[in-house]
């Protein structure tokens, strides 16, 4: 079971983990990052290895929902792109990737993926479909050598 | 600050008050008609004394969300018809009434309201929207004389 619901266990009825997605991003992701995440509510998962009907029970928050970190693996040690292929299928994003704000400011991003079946671009589409959140840095840091 | 908000404010961020129809009807409503309400998160309300924006903050969850209990009142001494009008106006359906299920049983119905300003039929629709959850009892008793 999940630390999420060992939580709701202890609340009477009603009350459950429903976070915003500025909630995630600044109050779980932003601490998890920065090694301050002291509410220990989620694991992480290796979505490279993981199905997504093998996703552990200790991520799972109800019938049809899993809370889960996971690092990103890079498909290319040089480019950007994201690795997103298990053993059975892959990610595909949907959509446009939506800026989630907080206090004004876009703190991070949040895209929107479906698993396929098999190997793309002929994959099998699937009812699995995933929220990934992302930090959207505001501050970097330079240096300057004149 | 109404006992819901003072429970979330113990929890860790992204938990909150967020029940399901069947919940407010079986583990609300129910308790309350019940007097086994123990966990006593809910004030009372009276709606025909009480415009939407004055409803107290002892009830208030969010910015825009409010949960309390009501009595409804009587139209007319001798009817079903609910009076649902204030000094300055008037709470009007609209649509249709949805079935809350528990156990593949109808537990109650959920009505949804928009309040107008002024009296009816020419009253102006406002923003406020209420959902009221009320029981549909299973069962009934009877007696019988032959």
């Amino acid at each position: 079971m999940s630390n999420i619901r060992l939580v709701e266990a202890k609340l009477p009825t009603g009350f459950r983990f429903h976070p915003r997605d500025e909630e995630l991003v600044c109050d779980y992701l932003m601490r998890k990052v920065a090694l301050t995440d002291t509410f220990q509510l989620m694991i992480e998962v290796d979505l490279n290895k993981c199905e997504p009907w093998d996703i552990p029970e200790t991520a799972r928050v109800n019938s049809k929902e899993w809370y889960f970190y996971s690092q990103r693996d890079r498909k290319y040690a040089t480019g950007l792109r994201t690795n997103r292929a298990t053993t059975s299928g892959y990610w595909k994003a949907t959509g446009i990737d939506k800026a989630v704000h907080s206090k004004g400011t876009i703190v991070g991003m949040r895209k929107t993926l479906v698993f396929y079946h098999g190997r793309a671009p002929s994959g099998t589409k699937s009812d699995w479909v995933m929220h990934e959140f992302r930090l959207q840095p505001t501050f970097s840091v330079s240096t300057f050598k004149g």
